[in-house]
């Protein structure tokens, strides 16, 4: 079997580590020379607009997936044109763009925070009127990673902000008071089957993923299946096959979608170790039309991102139940460099683990 | 940190998967052009007495380590004078003879099957009269699953085993009459402490691993320990750095040493999923200087070798907690072309799992 994957970042990594043993060969398209998923894999190096080397690119593949979001929506209709492509270029559109993704939820009746479209200064203004202070301008398209967003706590703001990231494309969306972030991962396979993984809470920092917990703390049998049944009804409604992610913010015991991700999902990388098929094996089961792998979990898992810098392995890997995912990228601030998993049989030990890990940095 | 291993069978295969999430290049010398970790890696394709070829493969790597054992001793000497090489050649010279490796195992204080060196005719019939019938008589070196074996059952079969095995380098070993094969395996690191997993229980068949089940049925405290203070005693005794495992013989609660492999095994599989840190993993750690991983089980698991064929993952892959392994090898009579991992939280669940893996090849 071999599969294509648009996008050569460290999901693309992961998911090689994940083919191999099941004798899937994994071959990269990204525009960047040096992205990691080319150490250990075939990285076909263009632009995504260079139908020559898209065409070079599917020569002898079974199918094409993606591990990058912002594909542009023209490419992967050309795949389509001559390739099995899952998730769907109908499914990556509507993860693309936040205005359509929200409508998309609120379409299967699931809450969303509110949101109205902003192309201009007068629909701020008018936006602002009906969702009131604070409220978050965000452009529709490309942002990830807390990139593109504002937040405008107080009428002063507007100014500022407009200057800075006004124009078209925009979209203005109720600052929603939540309890916590939370976020579900589940597959669909080509036959329609679901598996989910429980809810995690995930902790940002700076607009980025610092800290993932799996399963939520306090995760109730409710919580789990209204976010089971949102996830699988977006599955369903857009003929899904693969991972997606749902991004929520809990609110008084509601669920708020924020965003969607049509792929594997740092807040899933605790599943390597932590739930019986990970993430990015059962991503590659759905794509290969393989059955789907077990989504149970062994104990209590904290993900934390490495971020600008990482640690010295040889102070890191003296805690137990620790398992340390370097991505073989060059240092950068901001830049996500790695991650650990700590898995524990128990929430107690998960603690003390961490805290062995978190003594070990400085 | 760039690691040259020996060999690119499926274990080096399995090694390079582990060496990428902790940011480990690995890459493999092996005379063969095909050989399969040169799906994921790079390989240096030359003969084991290519010197130049050697000179090219070591260089800018850290360390050397193997994934095959009878690397030409001079070869592991040649290496050894360049670069850190784990585990010393020393080592390998041990468990690259029978009679040298028993002998060891007996200098400090376990037990073995009785045996005799036989270099002719008539050291084979007073080493018959010394241990009795049935007897199995072996070559000192190159064996392996089962290969260079002959077993002697009656005074009959003396001339028809000579003829075909007779010759210079040979060893005569009591047949045991155990319950039960069992193995360790354990790793030294760099700072001389050592961790363990848990005895297995293996059966063979035609002379080649067919299954292990982790940890071995029953496994009591005190065998546990005495498998562990055995092979404590011969990682310290040869000052080994990396992975090794022992087989034995169970017999009436006693254990004997059958033979020792100077690197990651086939019995040891399981730990992938089935350890907190796989035996390749824990390799890598140990030849990196490292600190080691936890080597404790999650639940149960057995683990089936997929030989001359594999099964259609379409099937194999309905089976919850069935963690599928393809080796990238064309098929051939007698070939490990890969193996399963069934896991289970109880042993009870795990029977259940292996009925059903198994009906699935029907």
């Amino acid at each position: 079997m071999r599969i294509g994957v648009m996008g050569g970042g460290q999901l693309g990594r992961m998911m090689a580590l994940a083919g191999y043993p099941l004798n899937m060969q994994l071959r990269f398209f990204d525009p960047s020379a040096d992205a990691t998923s080319g150490q250990l894999a075939e990285l076909i190096n263009a632009s995504y607009d260079d139908l020559e080397a898209l065409e070079r690119f599917i020569d002898g593949l079974d199918a094409v997936t993606y591990e990058f979001e912002n594909v542009p929506a023209q490419t992967a209709q050309f795949l389509e044109e001559s390739i099995k492509v899952f998730p769907s270029s109908a499914a990556l559109a509507v993860a693309q763009d936040r205005l359509v993704e929200k409508s998309f939820f609120q379409d299967l009746g699931f809450e969303t925070p509110r949101f109205v479209r902003v192309d201009d200064r007068d629909e701020l203004e008018h936006g602002l009127s009906n969702l009131s202070f604070p409220a978050v301008l965000k452009t529709r398209r490309e942002g990830y990673d807390g990139k593109g967003q504002a937040v405008i706590k107080t009428p002063d703001d507007i100014d500022a902000v407009w200057m800075e990231h006004g124009g078209e494309g925009l979209i203005l969306e109720a600052f929603v008071p939540f309890n916590r972030e939370l976020s579900i991962i589940a597959v669909r396979g080509q036959d329609g089957s679901v598996r989910a993984y429980p809810l995690v809470e995930n902790e940002h920092r700076d607009g980025i993923l610092a800290r993932t917990i799996a399963p939520a703390p306090g995760l109730t049998e409710e919580l789990q299946e209204k976010a089971q049944a949102c996830i699988a009804a977006a599955l369903n409604e857009l003929e899904y096959v693969g991972v997606m992610a749902i991004e929520l913010f809990e609110v008084d015991g509601r669920l708020l979608v924020n965003e969607m991700a049509p792929r594997v999902h740092n807040s899933g990388h605790w599943t390597i170790e932590g739930a019986e098929t990970s993430q990015f094996e059962n991503h590659l089961r759905a794509v290969a039309g393989l059955p789907l792998g077990s989504t149970e979990c062994h104990g209590y898992a904290t993900m934390l991102n490495l971020i600008g810098s990482v640690p010295d392995p040889n102070d890191v890997l003296v805690t137990d139940g620790l398992h340390l995912h370097l991505y073989g990228k060059e240092p950068r601030p901001g830049r996500k460099l790695g991650h650990v998993t700590i898995c524990a049989p128990d929430a107690a030990t998960l603690e003390l683990r961490l805290g062995s890990f978190i003594s070990t940095l400085h």
